[in-house]
């Protein structure tokens, strides 16, 4: 029998990069093939992979002869070019070269759009080609259509995301077995979901990045990677998770993006990571193991959460080739996606203008009066108290002339609250302080 | 002063219907007009709000000027149509005719798309427009671009969910506040979260709509209402609820679409409504209250969940304005969004051949042997058990000769469970079959 050629016409596709992502966009393109073409109305011709290292061995789904050391050439003869090969250069470079050369780009590099990502949009935008970016933020989790797209009509007020899996892993073992960090690290790495050297994962830069992103596409402003106030997990305790518990909390480390005031009332954005507790009935807090979820509140739509698996190869992959079909309609119906929107331009506000809950932990003297000093320490300072309590279990070993007060606030703006730490700190009757924690999703 | 008129081209907008969603409509395209106007990249001009009484009072943020009962004469001079009025006729022909005129449409109408969706998914692309109906199924839960965007180059295993807020409330008072079914509704119908006629939600009429437009994005094929199985929450007691809790699951009116196979081999999808058991640490399970979410499996992202408020005007104009802005950036820059998807073309297959598993609750005689006779009557119809309970919480009123038995089975036929509860009904130690509830989300 002789097969009559496809009459449909075809796209070509680059993808630069061949590893954890890679691997699995080049399984996609290929197996998946029929199916693509039916939703694109094109077929997808796979034109060649760009690697470091040509003759290393991979996965046998990469036909070895559509590999290549020189990525540049490559883009120049592709429709599609698809990023995933991580880092600033040469994906940079790469893909200012294939948006100049006309072709649509998609990318999972969430370090190169929040160091850099208004070059990459103005240049597609003057070509008037398609950018699109779905797997930078989060995983497999729609995140930037909806963000960008179905809450076009609405006014986004705060983003809060759990957006990276090995700390929340990490927390997660923490909070369900009473490990301590090191050993949930360890634990996360032998399991894979961290890598040998987890800084970027576990001082927060990987959800720094990805707040970057996700604020400015959710207030239609620019945000870097500088803009964001970054703490990391390393300074939580098995003690704070336990105590995050007795308290009706879970500790997360969250990634937000709000709307907010200065103290001289400039309105803005602030854009912050750091670890925090969560209500136990916040839809966040039943995030669990290395998933990822994104709650957003709007305006009009109200409170929505995107749930999923925020990395992996394959899930990674499946939010790339999303992408892949919406640039690769465009190019065969006419039309472009969205293009960036930062008409608001809005100001991004210091860590010290947000405005939270806090929950600080004290060693303090264990006899009466004690907790007046404290309160009215507070009080000075417009910080009102929510709650207070009072070491409840009554652990043999301790010190039986110091008790432990664990003090919930109301909404105080940052600076107000650091203050009201230093003065309650110099307090006598105080021990020390153990811990200060933000309450969020309130 | 003297303002400069803007430079921008401006759109028509008609918005028909003037009810809860479209007041809501109408005061997002109001109050929101500037920063519309800077995400479209065009002012949206509402030209006019067709209603039935034009005399009827209504909210002040609708200019009566715009008010008409002629929706046709004013389809034919919008770019824009929003429906969000509701039933059959006449929102089907205001749409095709709208269609016709070459506007673009967005509608918020369920029942419509369930029931005739493929002839006003064919009349727009006949005309090459915009047809958007993000507001159909999940209220302001972006579910529509996900599914049918994000998703685009992946599989879709099966979806699970609730999408029905009246439901959804009722179910949850029963499990938290132990009310039978009528003291539930009465409490959702004094909320306004009930119609005074609860019969669509109750019966599962609305759901069975979403999961018929849900079924047709996530498998690219289409299901119509009459292909959807349909049980709605009027037999679930309290008494179905406290054992679910006690065997560790919830009770939620579940959507479910799903791909499978016929006994015969044949593949397709299955697609139902009924209440079910989920798990208590399942992610749908912690969805409480009028709140929705969808729970989607595909074969590379893995699970992914989508939360949120499915229904009441202001979430609801949400997401129909997030379409709007969509069709009226195509029209200002070109390009048109995704079209109808069905290459699939998958039968449907009858609720026979969906597989789960099982939870039936008997009462039988107390007496030795019981269990046996029980097991093996499941056993000869190939129907495995996978656990069993015997009525644990002794009931002093109760007959002591009378045992209570709850069996979990594993996945098996529905048309094999059929056969076996009858089988067991038929044996003299068993009084009466109590329940039998589908266990989903495994
Ligand atoms: N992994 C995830 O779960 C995940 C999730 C979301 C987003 N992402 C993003 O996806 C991107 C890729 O991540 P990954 O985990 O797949 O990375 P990876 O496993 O380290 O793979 C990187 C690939 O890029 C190639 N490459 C690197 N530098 C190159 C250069 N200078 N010239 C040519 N090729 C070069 C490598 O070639 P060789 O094979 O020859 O070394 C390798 O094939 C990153 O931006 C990451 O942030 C990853
Ligand atoms: N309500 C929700 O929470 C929700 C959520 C998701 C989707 N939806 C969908 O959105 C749509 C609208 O729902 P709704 O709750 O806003 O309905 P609604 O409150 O009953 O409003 C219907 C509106 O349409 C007008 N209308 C009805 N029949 C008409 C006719 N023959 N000619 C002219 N105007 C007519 C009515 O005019 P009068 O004002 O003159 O009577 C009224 O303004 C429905 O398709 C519904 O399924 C609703």
């Amino acid at each position: 029998m002789v097969l009559s050629p496809d009459p449909r016409p075809s796209l070509r596709v680059a993808v630069l990069g061949c590893g954890v992502v890679g691997t699995e966009v080049v399984r996609l393109l290929t197996t998946q093939a029929d199916d693509l073409a039916a939703r694109v109305g094109a077929r997808l011709e796979l034109v060649g992979v760009a690697v470091r290292d040509v003759d290393v061995e991979r996965d046998p789904v990469v036909d070895r002869a559509l590999l290549t050391a020189d990525g540049t050439t490559l883009v120049e003869k592709a429709d599609v070019v698809v990023e995933v090969m991580g880092g600033i250069e040469p994906a940079r470079s790469l893909l200012l070269h294939a948006i100049e050369h006309g072709a649509s780009v998609v990318t999972a590099n969430k370090a190169l759009l929040a160091q850099d990502g208004p070059t990459l949009y103005a240049a597609a935008d003057a070509a008037g080609t398609d950018l699109y970016f779905e797997a930078a933020v989060a995983g497999a989790i729609p995140i930037v259509r909806p963000v960008r797209e179905s809450l076009a009509g609405d006014h986004v007020r705060r983003v809060l995301g759990i957006v990276n899996g090995t700390t929340n892993y990490v927390l997660d073992r923490m909070t369900t077995e009473g490990l301590d960090l090191d050993q949930a690290v360890k634990e996360a790495q032998a399991l894979g979901y961290a890598e040998a050297d987890p800084t970027a994962d576990v001082e927060g830069y990987d959800a720094a990045a990805k707040a970057a992103i996700l604020a400015s596409l959710a207030f239609h402003t620019r945000v870097g990677l500088d803009d964001v106030h970054r703490e990391g997990i390393t300074a939580v305790t098995a003690d704070d998770v336990a105590w995050a518990q007795r308290t009706g909390h879970v500790i997360k480390l969250l990634a937000i993006a709000e709307r907010g005031e200065d103290a001289d009332g400039t309105s803005g954005v602030q854009v912050r990571v750091h670890p925090a507790l969560i209500r136990a009935d916040h839809p966040l807090a039943g995030v669990r193991g290395a998933f990822n979820a994104v709650f957003v509140e709007a305006e009009a739509a109200g409170e929505l959460m995107f749930y999923g698996r925020g990395a992996g190869g394959v899930p990674t992959a499946s939010a790339v080739l999303g992408d892949v079909v919406s640039v690769a309609r465009h190019r065969v119906l006419g039309g472009r996606g969205p293009v960036e929107s930062s008409y608001a331009a809005l100001p991004v506000l210091p860590a010290a203008a947000a405005r939270t809950r806090y929950q600080v932990r004290l060693e303090v003297a264990d006899r009466p009066g004690v907790l007046a000093q404290v309160a009215s320490a507070l009080a000075e300072h417009d910080v009102s108290i929510e709650a207070v309590r009072q070491s409840p279990d009554g652990d043999a070993t301790a010190d039986p002339a110091v008790a432990h007060l664990v003090i919930t606030t109301h909404t105080a703006p940052d600076a107000s609250l650091r203050a009201t730490v230093e003065a309650v700190a110099g307090l006598d009757v105080v021990r020390s302080i153990v811990s200060v924690l933000r309450v969020e999703g309130a």
